[in-house]
């Protein structure tokens, strides 16, 4: 077995906050799975790898790392152990059963595996390891632990945040300047500007598949196909939705092009910035997200709109992170400085089309500071 | 609530595969959920709606559709019924109650949820569906009997197949020219080839993540970044793994670029194409899936070589489907006419780099037919 220099930072702090959670909560062997059927990006969180591994943590204050490929484990990851996931025939419960032998976690202690273990798939952890307590649970369970841990931004992913940000408004202000010049075309156009510049500032790539709607497909919330060969930018509006994953790390930002727009158009677009900016006038510390999210969607109301998804989200690792902007009763969000959120108001009309403005936002003791600086471009 | 008119062919085909499987298996209802959380292409296969929505099957021979994006069903989707998710906030188990009884379905039927669904999940459909027997299963389940079926592509889909193929085919003859004409110099270049000549093809865009990895990088089975500015082509062995989606289905092809080869390399190359040779001479309907991987490994086991990872699996919908040419006692796979699966052995070293192999093959009555025609290509 390779032993490994345990957990440089920041990934020693990170697994302290995870033992420290396991303790409290008397658990003996806490699992991660990160696999192409359910990725976990608290895997890399707690590790620095990037993907495709098993992660096994005792309360004894031990890693086991179980990659698909080793080769990546022994550049990017940090772990007390390392094994080879084919040296279990790439089984989660096989690896998970020799996991518990390996860190010698005592019979009879509680194992807790992930939240989203399939129905099926538990009752074989439960028949394969007759010797532990296997726990598989939403509420107060450990994959809700690293979530609420990850929601809020240590120092360091607020400095890779500044960088990626950074890149962002970059690559935003080349695509007006390629828009007004004529040179950006189409959707197809917008889409590669972003792959190379990104690339070209040491980005990982883009952080989600890039949205690049023109006028004849902008009506969708989420384009499909996500770009074509069709115009940008042409008249009417079009929706571009990015980001830039720096580290792993994803912003991610839309703006809408608005040429020659009508006045319905137009409507949409001023209501759209008026929401956006109530949003950040309202984004701050000690607020519940719900209402945050609530006064947006009411300001809609009142112009007989409504918007068909949720108001932001908070990003990080994925694209998609806690804590949510959703006007719906069971969110308990409360923002908290170094939540880093998205503000996306948007309205969508299966005839004008559609318009969304979308920036990324640090809350701090002081209120929210925009990293990013997407906007209304009209045309 | 709109009503649509019901499954064109071959949507309506399909279907009636479920609903006989349904009739026979005494399934009341049946739920096929496709989220960010949980994609299941079934939703695709079954409706034509690309993504993002909920599909309840009664065996009453009724479909009705909970799309997030009405505007995008409305376009994409056959079904009986169409109601918005919105309309019941966008979950699960409210939306699964509501369309029991939307569809009628008579109290204490067994109503079928998906396999992959989280045990905690689980429990909120028991706990709300108290009039229902709710099942959640792996062996025997709906999930199963849907994987089985698509494994096997009718008519229209190995059409498909064929145009996607030639397609493919037709990059990575470009791919070759602008390598050999030394216009294609880094990981950049041939993903970025390979996303635009797609597009001007009529692709959706590419099947998964372009994987292009230079002779600093191809040690690695899946390259991480995927790619990067770094050199593709130069002396040593280049990986470039990609697949176009052609109306919905995507191709798989891994080409391994040797330029100025060490003896060391040169064999890694040509024990990789020897095993590529035979594992398309010995996949043939009727054929056990284990044995043509076993057959595989058993080559390069000879060699003192050994493969990180399978040999092969069905492509469609989703760049991984069934079935698996895996070396595993649990693979119970039997090959048939009609499965599209791809064949790619491939050998890693830190040291030396990587070489894989991968082409796409129709499974026909007489033995297997290569449709791409990806290979090693020696500079």
């Amino acid at each position: 077995m390779a032993v490994r220099t345990a957990g440089k930072k920041p990934f020693q702090e990170r697994l302290n906050k995870a033992y420290d959670w396991m303790a409290r909560e008397g658990i003996g062997m806490a699992m991660i799975e990160d696999s192409e059927d359910r990725r976990d990006s608290s895997l890399r969180w707690l590790t620095g790898m990037p993907a495709d591994a098993l992660l096994f943590l005792s309360v004894e204050r031990k890693a086991l790392l179980v990659p698909w490929d080793i080769n990546i484990a022994r550049i990017y990851a940090e772990a007390d152990y390392l094994r080879s996931y084919g040296e279990f025939d790439r089984l989660p419960v096989k690896a998970c059963k020799k996991a518990a032998a390996l860190l010698k976690i005592p019979h009879n202690s509680r194992v807790e595996i992930p939240s989203v273990t399939p129905y099926p798939r538990f009752l074989g952890f439960i028949e394969a390891l007759t010797d532990f307590d296997v726990i598989c649970r939403e509420t107060d369970s450990f994959s809700g632990a690293l979530e609420q841990f990850r929601a809020v931004k240590d120092e360091e992913e607020i400095a890779v945040y500044r960088r990626a940000a950074a890149i962002t408004d970059g690559i935003i202000d080349l695509l007006e300047k390629q828009l007004r010049g004529g040179k950006l075309k189409t959707e197809y156009d917008a889409a590669q500007l972003i792959e190379g510049e990104c690339r070209k500032q040491g980005c990982e790539g883009t952080g989600f598949k890039t949205l690049a709607a023109g006028p004849g497909r902008s009506f969708a919330i989420h384009a499909f196909p996500p770009y074509t060969m069709e115009p940008f930018g042409t008249p009417g509006l079009s929706i571009l939705d990015f980001g830039v994953a720096y580290r792993g790390y994803t912003t991610d930002v839309t703006l809408t092009v608005a040429a020659d727009s009508t006045r319905a158009q137009e409507k949409l677009v001023t209501l759209t910035e008026k929401a956006y900016k109530l949003a950040l006038e309202t984004a701050r510390s000690g607020r519940a997200a719900v209402d945050i999210a609530a006064g947006v969607d009411a300001f809609f109301a009142r112009a007989n709109k409504s918007m068909p998804h949720a108001l932001g989200h908070g990003i990080g690792l994925d694209a998609h992170e806690s804590p949510v902007l959703r006007n719906r009763g069971d969110n308990g969000w409360i923002l908290e400085p170094g939540m880093v959120i998205t503000l996306e108001p948007g309205l969508y009309d299966s005839k004008l089309g559609g318009c969304r403005l979308e920036n990324d936002v640090l809350i701090t003791e002081q209120g929210a500071e925009a990293l990013t600086h997407s906007r209304i471009i009209r045309l």
